[in-house]
C-alpha cells in the first residue's frame, strides 16, 4: 500500500507521501510517489500516486512524454490552460493506461487500479487540488473537504479530522502531517520511510520548501515520541468510567 | 460494517460492539452483535460478530439449536469441556454455514464471510479469548497480542496500541474502548450507536457488568468531547516544524 496526503490551506498547498512499495510482504522496496512539474512564473503542478506501481509509473511517463526522444518532448501537462484542464489530462491518461493494461491480459481490472492527488496552480487561476479516481473522473478539494488522503488512509484520519484548520501555518501543518503519518506507520507495515514533503506557497508559481524525512530525522523523532507521550497524558486526563 | 473489540486483561475480559447494520447506505438498521451464554458457576461465553448478518445470525441460531422445539434444546455450547473446544465448535459452525450459503447459490463466497471474537471461561480453565476466521480456524489472544478487533478496525487501533496495558482496571478500559469507538464513529458511517459493553471478571463464571451506551450517554459525551479537546491540546504541546 501507500499513504499520501494533500492539504489545501489558505496560504497554499502541502503534500506528503511515503515511499514503500511491495508485492506481497517479501518484495519490498522504496520508490518516490511524488512528482512535480514546474515552469517558474507560470505553474507548479504536483502529483501523488497510490496503487499499482506499473500503472502510476506509466501514467507519469506518458505525462512526461518519455516515449519520445528527449529533444522532442513537450509535455502537454506544461501547457494546460488551467488546473481543471490538468486534472482532465491526468484523468484521461489514467483511464487509458488502466484500460490498456487490463485489455485481454491476465488479470482483473482491479489489479491495475491507481488513485492520484493532483494539486498546484496555473498562472491566472487559484491554487486547486483534485482527487483523481481510476475511472479518470475526479473531485475537487473545497472548504468542506479541504484535504485528500489516498492509500492506507484510515489510521491517520482521526487526527486530521480533529486538528486540521485551513488557516494553519506550514510549520504547524508539517507537524499535523507527521502525526498522521506516524499513526499510520505504527499500525501498518505497508507504509514506510522515507517520507517526502513538499510545500507550495500560494501565488509563488514555483517550487517551495521540500524535504525528505528519514526515520532518524530529529524533528520526526520528537514528534513521534512526543505524540505517544502526549496521547497517554491526554488519555489520563479523561475521567474513568464509574461502574456500579 | 461493524466495529467490535475484545480486551484480555489480567482481571478479566471486556467486550464492546456497535449495532449498525446496513445493506448499501439507505438500508440501515440496528442489531445486537454481542451474544452470551451463561451457566453460573460453570461458564460464561461471549461472542462478537462482524460480517454478513445472515451468516452471523445463522451461526448463533445453530449454536442455540433454534431449529429444535424449545423444550428439546440442549446447546452443545453449554457443554463444551473447555474454551478451546468452544472455539472449535464455533469455528466448525461458521465454516459449515458459509459453505452451505455459498454452495451453488447466487453469489461468491466472500459475500457470506464473517469473523468472530469469542471469549470467556469454562470451569477448570482460565479466561481465554479467540479470533475466529470465516475459514473456521482461529487464533488466541496472548501476552503479545492481548486484544482483538473485528470489522472497521483501523481508525480505532492507534489509541489501543498506545494506551492499552493488561493490568488496567475495568473502569479505565471502558474509557479506552469508548475513545477507540469514538475515533471510529467520527470517521465511518457504517459504525453506529448504540454500543454494547460487557465485563467478565476472571473466575466469576457468571455475567458481569453490562451496559448499552446511547449517543446521549453523559459519560460517553464527556469522553467524546474531552478527547477532542485533549487531542487538540496534546497536538498544541508538540513543537512546530522549523522551515528554512
Amino acid at each position: 500500500m501507500t499513504y499520501c496526503v494533500g492539504l489545501k490551506l489558505d496560504r497554499g498547498l502541502m503534500f506528503m507521501s511515503d515511499t514503500r512499495t511491495n508485492a506481497g510482504v517479501d518484495n519490498v522496496s522504496s520508490v518516490r510517489k511524488m512528482y512535480s512539474w514546474e515552469k517558474p512564473g507560470d505553474r507548479l503542478i504536483t502529483l501523488l500516486s497510490a496503487g499499482n506501481l506499473a500503472t502510476t509509473q506509466t501514467v507519469v511517463s506518458i505525462l512526461e512524454e518519455h516515449m519520445k526522444p528527449v529533444d522532442d518532448r513537450s509535455p502537454s501537462i506544461m501547457d494546460t490552460p488551467s488546473m481543471f484542464a490538468t486534472a482532465q489530462l491526468v484523468g484521461e491518461t489514467v483511464r487509458e493506461v488502466i484500460k490498456t493494461a487490463s485489455d485481454g491480459g491476465l488479470q482483473s481490472e482491479a489489479a491495475f487500479s491507481a488513485t492520484f492527488i493532483l494539486g498546484g496552480q496555473v498562472a491566472g487561476g487559484d491554487t486547486r487540488m483534485f482527487l483523481i479516481y481510476p475511472e479518470g473522473n475526479f473531485i475537487e478539494a473545497t472548504q468542506d473537504n479541504p484535504f485528500f488522503q489516498i492509500g492506507e488512509h484510515k489510521y491517520g484520519k482521526p487526527i486530521l479530522v480533529r486538528a486540521f484548520h485551513k488557516d494553519m501555518s506550514f510549520e504547524e501543518a508539517t507537524k499535523l502531517l507527521l502525526v498522521s503519518f506516524d499513526s499510520t506507520l505504527t499500525s501498518n507495515l505497508s507504509v514506510g520511510f522515507p517520507l517526502d514533503m513538499q510545500v507550495y506557497r500560494r501565488d509563488a508559481l514555483a517550487r517551495g520548501f521540500e524535504k525528505r524525512f528519514l526515520p532518524d530525522d530529529s524533528y520526526y523523532r520528537r514528534i513521534s515520541e512526543g505524540w505517544s507521550d502526549a496521547l497517554r497524558v491526554a488519555f489520563e486526563t479523561l475521567p474513568d468510567f464509574e461502574m456500579n
